[in-house]
C-alpha cells in the first residue's frame, strides 16, 4: 500500500483552512485558505434590509460550503496527490456555532421564505445578544442541585448551545417550532457530506452538557426554564453521539463529486477548534499542556481526573482524547493585548526609530526590552484586558499598570504586559496543579510561539520550564487530519488509536527555551506581587 | 507722594524674573525673565574638566548676578519709571540652594584657587548627591528624642542644609574649613546687594530648624553626627535672622550703581519661591489654601496650630505670614505627569488629528476626554509618578492605571491621570483638616490653573468646592514685591503689615470654577476607591 493522506479542515472565525497531510509522517504536504464571503455579520442580514441589534454575530452556511470547495480543491492542485491516495477528512470547527436546519438539513436562511430572519441564520460562537436567556438560566440553576448534577460551570455564559436555543424560541417562536433540528455548524457540515445523522461527542459534550453514559440531561432540567422546553433534546438535539476517535459517517456521492474526491471515504466528528491542537500539538499523554499563544490564550492540560473551579472547566471524558479529561483555561487578551498597547500606547518617535532600524513595531519594543533584566524595571502590569478566567472567573476584570515614574519608556510598558500574560499562565498552571494534575510538559504552538524568541524566553522564565514548540504552525488543522486517519483506520491507511496517530503524525521540537535560573528567581520573587496586586484587583470595583 | 513701585525677584531652578510692581494696587507693569547661564551644572564644572558624580546639581553664582542686572534693568527701562519712585526689593530664591562664601561673602568658586573644586559651588536644592549624610542623620535621629524636640521630618531630606553641609564636610575638609560661612543662595543675595549680614527667618526656619525664641538646635545635636560639627552654628551660620516683614538692609551704593537704583531702599529678606506664592496669591487668613499647579503642584493653606503628620509639614511660625503656621504639602509630577503621557504614550494617530485640528496635544485630549462623564470611563490612576507625599510620605511610591481593556482610548488614560492628581489633592485637604485646620477656600495659580479649564473644572469637582484663580499669573515674583513693599513701610510709600499689603495688592478673580452636583457626587464616590487602592499600593513592593 502506497502512501496515503487525510484532509485536515479548520473552520475560524473568519476563513477556513484545509491541509492535505500524510498518514505516515503528518508532513502537511498542501495548505489552503478561504475567508468566508460574509466573514461575521453583526449589523445587517445579507438582504442589507434586516438590521441587526447589538452584540450579535452571525454567519452564512453557504460560506462554509463554498470554503470546503475552494480549499479542498486547492490542496488537492497543489499536491497532486490523486483523489484515490485520500482515505480521509477530518473538521474542526467554532462552538457553540449554531444553525437551525430543515427535516432534510438544509438551513433555514437558505429558504427564500426566512431569508429576512435573523433567528434563521448561523448563531457564531460570540454571538452574545442570548445573555437574557443565560441570565434566567443562572437565575434557575442558582436554586436546585442541577449545577452539581450536570456539572454545569458557576456562570453560564451566552455562548453556550441552550441560552442560543432559547433566544430563537423567546424571539421567533414560530421558526423555532418550524426548525426540524438546531444543529452545530461543524455537525451540520459532516451531516452535510455524509447523510449521517450523528453529532459529535466534542461539541455536545463541552456546549449541551451531555455525558457519556448518561446522555443530555433530564426533561425536568429543560422544562426549569421554560415549559416550552420539556422536550428540547428530542425535539431539537436528536442523533446519536459520535464518540472522537471514531468516523462519524462516509463521503456521499454528491460530494465526493464537488470536492473531486471518492465517496465512501471516513469523516471524522466535529471536533472544537481550539482541542484540535491538542492532538496536533503532539500531546497524548496525563501532564501534557498545550499550550497556543497568539491573539489569545489556550491551555489545555490532559487529566486523569474531572475538575471544575477557579476559571478551569475539566468535567468533560474523552472528547479530545479518549480516556482523559482536559483541563482548559486560557488569557483572554495576549497577542491582542500587546496589539492594543502598539496601536494606542506607543509614541511617534518608537515606531519612526523602528522604520529605520527596518523592524515591525514588536520586533523593535522587543528588542529595546530585551536590554532589561526580570525586575530591573519597576513596571507591572495585570493581564487582564480582556477579563480573567484562572482563578477569578471574571470577564469584567481589566488589566493596569504599576510602577510608573517620569522616566518609564514604552519598552517597559511592552515588557511588563508581556511578563503579566506569563504570570497569568503560571497561576493557570498552579491552580491545575492544585487541582491534582501536575503539569510535566508544556508544548507551545501559535503564531507568537514562532515568532517572538523573546516573549517565549519570558515564559520559560516565568513558568520555570523548559517548553518545545510544536513543530507545524497549524496545529488545528493538523489535528484535524489526525482525527481523520483515525475515522478512516488501520486497514485503509490510518491508524486504529489516536495515541498511534498522534506519536506517527506529530513532530515536538527539541525544547527551545530553558529557564534560566537566575531570571527564574527573579520572577518568582515578582509572580508573588503579581499575586497580591491580582487578589487587590479581583476584589476592587472602580 | 506719588505712585510707588516696588521690585520683585523670583530666582527659579533655571532662570529669574523681574517684575515691577505699583504699591497702591499690585499691578505688574513690567515683567523681564533671564535664564542662567551655567543653568544647572550635573556633569561638569565651568572648567569642562571637572567632572560631577551622579545626582550632583550645581549652580553658579555669577548667573545670579548677572540676571539680577539684567532683570532689573529691563524692568525699568519698558516701564520708565523713575529710580526715585522704587521704594524696595523682594527676593525669592529656590532652597535649600547653598554656597560656601569667605569673609568678604565672596563664593569660594569665584577665587581661582577654588574653580576646580566641586564644593566651592552652589549646591542647588535639587542636589541629592548628599543622600549618604541624610542616611547618617536619619540613623542618628531615630534614637534619642531629637525630633520631637525640634520638630523635625520623620524622613530628613538630602535637600536641607545640613546634609549638604556635611557632605563638604566630608569630601572636602579643607573648602569646609576655608569657608567663612554656608549661605542660603537668597541669603547671599541680599547680604551682595545690601552688606548686611542677616539671614531670612523663611530659609532658615523651613531648611535649617532655627526656631523663633529658640533659635537653631543645640551644640549637642550637631555633636551627634559628627564632632568636628559641635560649633556648627557658630563657625558656619553666624547671623541674626530677619523676620520676613522686616527689611534685611538697604541697598548700598555698588548696587545702586549697578542696577540704576537709589541707594538706601529697603531689601525684604528672602523667602522661599514656593512659599512667595501665599501672599501673591492673595492667602493672608486661616483656612485659606494657595494651590499652585504647574509640572508640579504646591499646597500651602495657613492654619493657627502647627501640625506635622502625613507628608504635611507645618511647625514653622511667622516664616511666611506672620501669626501663621503654613500647612505645606503637594504633588510631585502634575503637569510632568500629563507631558510623560503625552511624550511616551500618545499614539503617532492623537498627534496627527490634533495637528489637523490646530490643537496642542493637550487641548486636543482634553476635549476628547471631556465627552466622557465622570466615572463612564472604567480608566482609575495613581498620581504618583513622582512619589507621594501625603498621606504616605514615600518618593518611592509610583504611579499606575487600572481599567483597561482592548478598548481603551489615550483620552481615557489622560482623564485619569488629571483625577487621579485631583484625588491625590483632596486626600491633601482631608489631610488638614482631620489636623484641626479647615481649608474654606482655594486660590489657584500656576501655569495650568489658566490654561486648562477641563483640568480645573474636574478639580473643583473632585474637591467640592469653588476654586478662585488668582488673577495675577506671577504670583511668586508679586508676592516678593509685596514683602518688599512691607519692608520699605509705610513711611516710604509701602505698607506697615503684611496683611495690609497682601489686600491692597493682589487681586483674586470671582470664583470661576464652581463643583457641578452630580459630577462631585460620582467624584465622591470614586475617590472611596482611589483612597483603596491607594493605600493597597502604599504597602506593596515590585
Amino acid at each position: 500500500m502506497g502512501e496515503k493522506y487525510v484532509i485536515g479542515l479548520d473552520y475560524g472565525t473568519l476563513s477556513c483552512r484545509a491541509v492535505l497531510a500524510c498518514c505516515g509522517t503528518g508532513e502537511i504536504i498542501a495548505d489552503a485558505v478561504r475567508p468566508y464571503e460574509h466573514q461575521v455579520m453583526d449589523r445587517a442580514l445579507p438582504d442589507g434590509r434586516t438590521e441587526l441589534s447589538r452584540n450579535w454575530a452571525l454567519q452564512h452556511p453557504g460560506d462554509y460550503l463554498e470554503a470546503l470547495e475552494v480549499t479542498v480543491k486547492g490542496v488537492l492542485e497543489q499536491s497532486a496527490v490523486s483523489r484515490e491516495e485520500v482515505i480521509g477528512i477530518g473538521v474542526d470547527f467554532t462552538s457553540c456555532t449554531l444553525l437551525p436546519v430543515d427535516r432534510q438539513g438544509r438551513p433555514l436562511c437558505l429558504k427564500p421564505e426566512y431569508e429576512s430572519r435573523p433567528h434563521a441564520y448561523v448563531k457564531l460562537w460570540k454571538h452574545h445578544a442570548a445573555q437574557y436567556e443565560a441570565d434566567k438560566i443562572n437565575r434557575v440553576l442558582a436554586k436546585g442541585d442541577y449545577r452539581e448534577k450536570y456539572k454545569i460551570d458557576e456562570k453560564v455564559s451566552s455562548e453556550l448551545l441552550l441560552p442560543k436555543a432559547m433566544q430563537i424560541l423567546d424571539e421567533d417562536p414560530e421558526l423555532y417550532r418550524e426548525a426540524d433540528q438546531l444543529l452545530e455548524a461543524g455537525d451540520w457540515l459532516t451531516r452535510t457530506l455524509t447523510g449521517s445523522g450523528k453529532r459529535s461527542a466534542s461539541t455536545a459534550g463541552y456546549k449541551a452538557w451531555w455525558q457519556e453514559g448518561r446522555g443530555y440531561p433530564e426533561k425536568g432540567f429543560y422544562r426549569a426554564f421554560d415549559e416550552r422546553l420539556e422536550n428540547f433534546v428530542e425535539e431539537k438535539l436528536p442523533g446519536e453521539i459520535c464518540p472522537v476517535d471514531q468516523a462519524v459517517g462516509y463521503l456521499n456521492q454528491e460530494w465526493a463529486r464537488r470536492l473531486g474526491l471518492c465517496a465512501g471515504i471516513a469523516v471524522a466528528p466535529v471536533i472544537i477548534d481550539s482541542h484540535a491542537g491538542v492532538p496536533g500539538s503532539g500531546v497524548l499523554e496525563k501532564g501534557q499542556m498545550m499550550l497556543v499563544v497568539g491573539t489569545s490564550s489556550v491551555a489545555l492540560a490532559l487529566s486523569d481526573k474531572p475538575y471544575y473551579g477557579k476559571g478551569i472547566v475539566g468535567t468533560v471524558k474523552n472528547a479530545i482524547i479518549p480516556g482523559y479529561y482536559a483541563l482548559e483555561s486560557g488569557i483572554a487578551a495576549v497577542g491582542d493585548a500587546l496589539e492594543w498597547f502598539v496601536t494606542s500606547c506607543v509614541p511617534a518617535s518608537c515606531h519612526e526609530q523602528a522604520r529605520k532600524e527596518g523592524r515591525n513595531i514588536h520586533d523593535f519594543l522587543s528588542r529595546r526590552a530585551a536590554e532589561l533584566k526580570p525586575g530591573e524595571s519597576p513596571v507591572m502590569a495585570l493581564d487582564w484586558l480582556g477579563g480573567n478566567k484562572t482563578p477569578y472567573v471574571d470577564g469584567s476584570l481589566m488589566g493596569g499598570f504599576y510602577g510608573i515614574t517620569l522616566q518609564t519608556r514604552p519598552e517597559e510598558l511592552y515588557r511588563a504586559l508581556i511578563e503579566a500574560t506569563a504570570f497569568g499562565t503560571r497561576r493557570i498552571v498552579e491552580s491545575m496543579e492544585e487541582s491534582g494534575t501536575k503539569v510535566c510538559e508544556i508544548i507551545t504552538s501559535g503564531g507568537i510561539s514562532k515568532k517572538n524568541p523573546f516573549f517565549m524566553q519570558i515564559y520559560a522564565d516565568v513558568l520555570g520550564m523548559k517548553l518545545r514548540v510544536a513543530e507545524n504552525i497549524q496545529t488545528a488543522a493538523l489535528g484535524s487530519a489526525i482525527y481523520a486517519a483515525v475515522a478512516a483506520g488501520r486497514e485503509k491507511g490510518g491508524y486504529d488509536t489516536l495515541a498511534q496517530a498522534i506519536r506517527a503524525m506529530t513532530r515536538v521540537e527539541e525544547p527551545r527555551y530553558y529557564p534560566i535560573k537566575e531570571n527564574q528567581e527573579a520572577y518568582s520573587r515578582l509572580y508573588e506581587k503579581y499575586k497580591e496586586m491580582a487578589a487587590f484587583f479581583s476584589n476592587w470595583r472602580a
